[in-house]
């Protein structure tokens, strides 16, 4: 990774930001490493559009530079459980997640998002994306992996003019890719990030609290717990961990 | 190119559509190969709207079996002369047309618009995307090189479900890429591309007549002079060719 830390004024960042766990954690990761992030937040339509909320709430506390929220409609192609009316998945057992895409995968979401992200970094002069992307305590997604990362680096010097005129390289930095949700949550912590301003859940309640049972909300549960910490998160069960 | 002609029902494409020349062109290719052309057109900010209803009408004309608009507002990151408040060149010397990357250059613009391709077109189930990308008369866009569609097909074969299954292998198909303008007025007339339909010019007046100055009006007319036909676009002003 690039360490900018010396730069005056800090080079900038885009920074996806969903507003869950991981994104938070590596937007404080950018900042750490000395970058002036640009966090970029997208209303698409998903059924959990509080998390757009909670990604307000953590741009502010993180001290990002800037805060974009873009809406996309996905829902006009549907396809996902996410932006469709197709049911989230609940209770899966852990050995369930990960293995095979699951209907809450939605079509081309990361390529969207970090083709926007491409976008306003080189508005910006930035030759630095930040992505929250994992691949080890995941949902299986394809545009999480290391291979989607790199062929999309290859294409993103092509595409713009700050590329072709040799004044932009970009880099996509996924610094949380090989982490587990333990060791994610024990860096965020370390980083000062107060995950009670996050929500990971994908069908959360209309007052946003999680759900404590979908996908994203037991590998975040099993994220605090093993780290041994309490999940600050607002569930609308008990659950364990929390 | 895939034929599929003999498909029953015909294989779906997406085909971006603005509303000029190029992409009415490519849909009336798309449809004549035998596809089921769905169109994928964007309000993303620009200054010149009219042409989504160029788009409309085109759609309608020629057949498409969907037509999708899109709001996307790329104005939040500025950047570009038809996004932010920045002067549409006119009356460049043609010498000067491609030559450069021009302010018209819109950050990341065919990537966003071909991710969101991407993600449609896994939807329905297709493997097929048509862009009407050009590199003989065009405005010197890194994002329509061959280079750079080649290298975003790759990223693409990673990034969604269908391709990680084996189920899609995106072709993006850029029927124009090598035509001069003449060549692809005259294809388009000859498969009864109604041109009166399509806007092509970057600063249109409100009423959605074009200023035929511009590097986009321009090269139209270039085209349709060397074809030897007359440009059935509404002009502001008395133009050669027109």
């Amino acid at each position: 990774m690039t360490t900018p830390e010396a730069r005056n004024p800090p080079l900038r960042a885009v920074v996806l930001l969903s507003g869950g766990v991981d994104s938070a954690t590596t937007l404080a990761i950018a900042r750490a490493a000395g970058f002036a992030p640009h966090a970029l937040t997208f209303r698409y339509g998903q059924r959990h559009a509080a998390e757009v909320e909670a990604a307000r709430r953590v741009a502010r506390a993180l001290g990002a530079a800037d805060h974009v929220v873009l809406d996309v409609d996905l829902r006009r192609f549907g396809g996902s459980a996410l932006t469709a009316d197709i049911p989230v998945p609940k209770d899966r057992a852990a050995t369930e997640i990960g293995q095979g895409i699951p209907v809450t995968y939605v079509p081309a979401r990361n390529t969207i998002f970090l083709a926007f992200a491409l976008g306003w970094a080189e508005v910006l002069g930035s030759q630095d994306v930040f992505i929250g992307a994992n691949v080890l305590d995941y949902s299986g997604y394809p545009d999480c992996r290391p291979e989607y990362l790199a062929a999309f680096e290859r294409m993103a010097d092509l595409a713009t003019k700050a590329g072709v005129e040799g004044r932009q390289r970009l880099t996509i930095h996924a610094p949380l890719l090989k982490l587990t949700k333990r060791e994610i949550v024990e860096r965020g912590a370390a980083l000062g990030v107060d995950y009670a301003l996050t929500l990971s859940c994908y069908d959360p309640s209309p007052a946003g609290e999680a759900c404590g049972r979908c996908d994203a909300c037991q590998l975040r549960l099993k994220g605090f717990a093993q780290a041994g910490l309490a999940d600050p998160a607002r569930y609308q069960v008990a659950v364990r961990g929390a």
